[in-house]
């Protein structure tokens, strides 16, 4: 299934099914108002999303209008939590070297992962607005997992089957404001502004064999300023979603809706670029000796999407500019 | 005006007014679902739930029924936002003693405050369960603020507008796994569990003087397994919570029902005690040479209640017990 939420004034938002090739859309208030409240009660709704969902692609459903991603919030605006991890260890070793953080013993046993804020997530075709560029605008092209309620204690083994959709993410990131809140011990807070999410929140069975082993494993194509600058693949991962799950649940609950991210995309192979610009910088420093590409300003505009082998886009297109608060 | 939020099955919980003295409580949820929706929608049910609230004291709610704090949830179950500050710096001056960490250079002048998970709190009765005691659990007696909608970039002299209610909190810790989770710089996960909070969230009038330069000028007193240990008062808080709300809305907007922690209350008078039992232990180490307060364990009670001059308690009582899961 396909999901998408469109703006209609309330905080959470309308849920709408998309048709498979993102043609079609219907809404599915009748069954949920939100998608929250869909992930809340799944096992008694998703029977109901299901047959809407196949009514939709079999071009049985007269009502079905254009699907208009330009109506589209985040899938779920706002989030009962965000757990933003850095999974691919191929990033989290380069942006240690830009950092100039000494690299942690733990580094490939215990995942790193920050608590963000998930109370006002930006949609996929929005503005995001800073207030000076002097912080460094910087994006962080992700996967992530829409979770059901998740006991404190689960482990890795049983936590992947609490994944109930998976996402696409721009982690919105100030790089200037970074490394002084890591110093500091308490985490990221002025340095991870509002995140955005690509249109579709999906079922994982919609990826077929490129979910395997609690991994995305597709390309995320990352434009800046209509130039490619990514195609990293999702299945580098070092932890699973089911690890980080784990991780996050040792000590609590999580409740339906948390939103577990992998960070940013990527891989040992230099070609297939970065999912964000400090790493660009970094490779540029470690290979070139400086680094060039510049942060973005008022105007710049970023595009990512994961693509299937056949070209398509299965969490829509990320497409948004930075403007100035 | 005073809030509970009683168990009804829901995950926000249904709102509850309760009178000044805390003998009567009415259900508001003719005016308002819960607290959570209450707070979005201020300007409009705010008048409404005064009349209620004026009735209920002037004993003129007929089917008022007796105050039940065994039946309250916290005052908001799960929140849009928990931004828990470290703002006495007198606690973080001896914590990080504790944790052997170097002062920062920005210590007073830039507030340390973490994200924590808001989805879901703890009420001020119920038993907090832990995996291990060996991950050392720990209490730190605090005060927060309940938020309107912030603007990104909000002065602190435009922020305190922004406080709805004032609640009391205990932001359980798991001190084994906080050190740790400082270094790695993505700030705390495993060792901050969910949060408890005292049954009440009031509006700040109703503390009278007792609210005054954006903080709670009241004792904390905090008992473990019946002994008080501490009493620290509120006006000691370096930063206000005007500054600490500015500090987390520079980069990003705050949505209604943020909730926003002082951190540990803590005063240098040695006489005021501690509101958690790592202060107490780095004092004996300081004092005595030797920290001798054990962290809790199965069974174990930790009560806490901030005092009007009167002796009566304007957020009611937590008092809760430890138990293993």
């Amino acid at each position: 299934m396909k999901f998408a939420t469109y703006h209609d004034g309330s905080r959470d938002g309308q849920l709408w099914v998309v048709s498979r090739d993102l043609t079609l859309a219907m809404p599915a208030t009748g069954i949920s108002a939100s998608l929250l409240s869909a992930i809340e009660d799944w096992d008694a709704v998703s029977p109901r999303l299901a047959s809407l969902y196949d009514r939709l692609n079999a071009g049985e459903e007269p009502f079905a209008t254009r699907f208009e991603p330009q109506r589209c919030l985040a899938p779920l605006p706002r989030a009962p939590q965000w757990l933003d991890a850095s999974a691919f260890l191929n990033h989290g070793r380069l942006m240690d070297k830009a950092f100039d953080n000494p690299p942690s013993p733990d580094f490939e046993t215990i995942p790193l992962i920050y608590q963000g804020a998930s109370d006002d997530f930006r949609g996929p075709l929005a503005d995001v607005e800073f207030p000076d560029d002097a912080l460094l605008i910087d994006v962080e092209g992700e996967f992530g997992v829409v979770l059901s309620d998740v006991p404190m204690g689960t482990a890795a083994e049983q936590a992947e089957a609490h994944i109930r959709l998976l996402v696409q993410i721009n982690d919105w990131s100030l790089r200037a404001l970074g490394p002084r809140e890591m110093r500091a011990g308490f985490g990221f807070l002025q340095a991870k502004p509002s995140t955005a999410f690509a249109p579709l929140a999906i079922t994982p069975d919609e990826l077929g064999p490129h979910w395997a082993k609690g991994r995305v494993n597709l390309p995320l194509h990352v434009e800046i300023n209509g130039r490619e600058v990514g195609r990293a693949r999702g299945d580098e991962m070092h932890f699973s979603f089911g690890q980080l799950i784990a991780h996050c649940a040792r000590t609590r609950r999580l409740s339906a809706g948390t939103i577990v991210g992998s960070g940013t995309v990527s891989n040992a192979d230099r070609d297939a670029g970065s999912s964000c610009i400090s790493e660009i910088r970094v490779i540029e420093l470690l290979d070139q000796g400086a680094a060039r590409a510049p942060f973005l300003t008022w105007g710049d505009r970023v595009r990512m999407e994961a693509r299937l082998p056949d070209g398509s886009a299965p969490f829509g297109v990320i497409d948004q500019s930075v403007v100035r608060t």
